[in-house]
């Protein structure tokens, strides 16, 4: 019953993208730690994946009303109803962040978390000051374990 | 990765209140389910411990900004930082509500579930129209599992 | 640039439900105070007509995420996206609370006001313990403006 | 009764900042716009007392759960309780956007905005892809009216 650490992945984008997230979701997994992610497509769905094919557990904050419109790989659907203010509690949930790719959505996402003094890494995402670069994905998992927060 | 049963309990009070609210948990666990509550103290606790005690997970959808506010039998705290508006949040990701005991808390979160058309058992709670009372905690655990939404 | 008092309307129904939230508006406005309400359609559009008709100031707290879902009774549109989420925030946002006839999303408003220590005057609304009933929509306002929060 | 355009001042600073946005918050009431911000000090209290000084209607979409935490040139206090959540809302209910200056909290409603393809004009602000760049108060406010949304 101790708490896992809990990691957000955030994002957007396609191809390579896809392929950092889902190699991000698997190592989360393998250190043991939750993954909370928006609950939906793309770098989301990915990352999931990666966490399952690893014997993960995966976290799904849902922008609708009804869990039914998470992903397949999602363990935990939560169906805030909230919208994008959904973005917020991904945030608050995660001990740390990691971007991965990402348009306006992952920016917002970015932006919270920097206001609460949480960590995030980021992969080929916004150039925002206090996001740690990343050079891989093992990088990336690697800081957002390790690093302190601001 | 198939989509677990998820019930939420709901409610306040003590002594006996709490003896049931255990036992529902435990049920709830027993039977494969997801336990879905607030997080807190009281009900909540208590619900999320009888769970643990059977090996189930559980759920917080905590008010607070900070998942550190969580209590010890919570697997999964989600940090909404809305407040009372997190209630809704519980409502909308249970399949299914039990409600034991409770005061005005509980009984917003009544109002939301059956407005949502979702199935809410009553144990000693509010007396409104659509909750359906059970007599024991065997009763409302049958219950919530097995009555059709409206 | 004093504050005014606000005072929400909540409930639901139809024929001499939504005449008594009409003159429930009116007498709102005429006693200087703000309106609040859900900003949609039935006993929220008609204490909105009802206060327009007096010259009163009206804000509708749209659970839609596009402002033009509010009635045409509504000055300001507050468009928060969250759902049901957004009766917390009316209830917040009002000094004092008057419930006229009402289904289960006025039950959820009535249970959040209690619980936050705020003055429900009912009006043929739920029989809920700490609601304070009036017999006529002039005692209903009088005892919203006037009855002390608990 | 028809409905006035709702233009949003977001951004954060001193100095010369906040000599900007009140200037923005006197244009905004000149052309008849109601003005919404976040309600609390700084970028968003020059706003509203130049808003205030010209006449104009102000609102206050506030992260506290008591609207006492309002500035004093705030007309309309909405106090959802949601924390940064209510960024989200602020972003909702204006048409177009101003910001002035900004930290990572302005970051999240120009994030949010252009997500929902609203205009944002800036001022010394978050240097964003999409974000329209005025050279003075009189030129963000002139094409915060004018700009037709993406």
């Amino acid at each position: 019953m101790g708490k896992q650490k809990i990691i957000g992945v955030i994002g957007a984008g396609d191809g390579k993208t896809l392929r950092a997230a889902e190699t991000v979701g698997r190592l989360i997994a393998k250190r043991g730690a939750l993954l909370v992610c928006g609950g939906l497509g793309g770098v989301m769905e990915a990352a999931a994946k990666g966490a399952k094919a690893e014997g993960g557990t995966t976290v799904g904050i849902l922008p609708q009303t009804e869990k039914e419109s998470s992903n397949p790989y999602i363990d935990i659907p939560v169906a805030t109803g909230f919208g994008e203010g959904r973005n917020v509690v991904i945030v608050r949930t995660a001990d740390a962040l990691i971007a991965v790719g990402g348009e306006y959505g992952t920016l917002s996402e970015i932006a919270f978390a920097l206001k609460m003094g949480k960590t995030v890494v980021g992969l080929n995402t916004w150039d925002i000051k206090g996001v740690i670069k990343a050079a891989n994905e093992e990088e990336a998992v690697e800081r957002a374990f390790n690093e302190p927060a601001s």
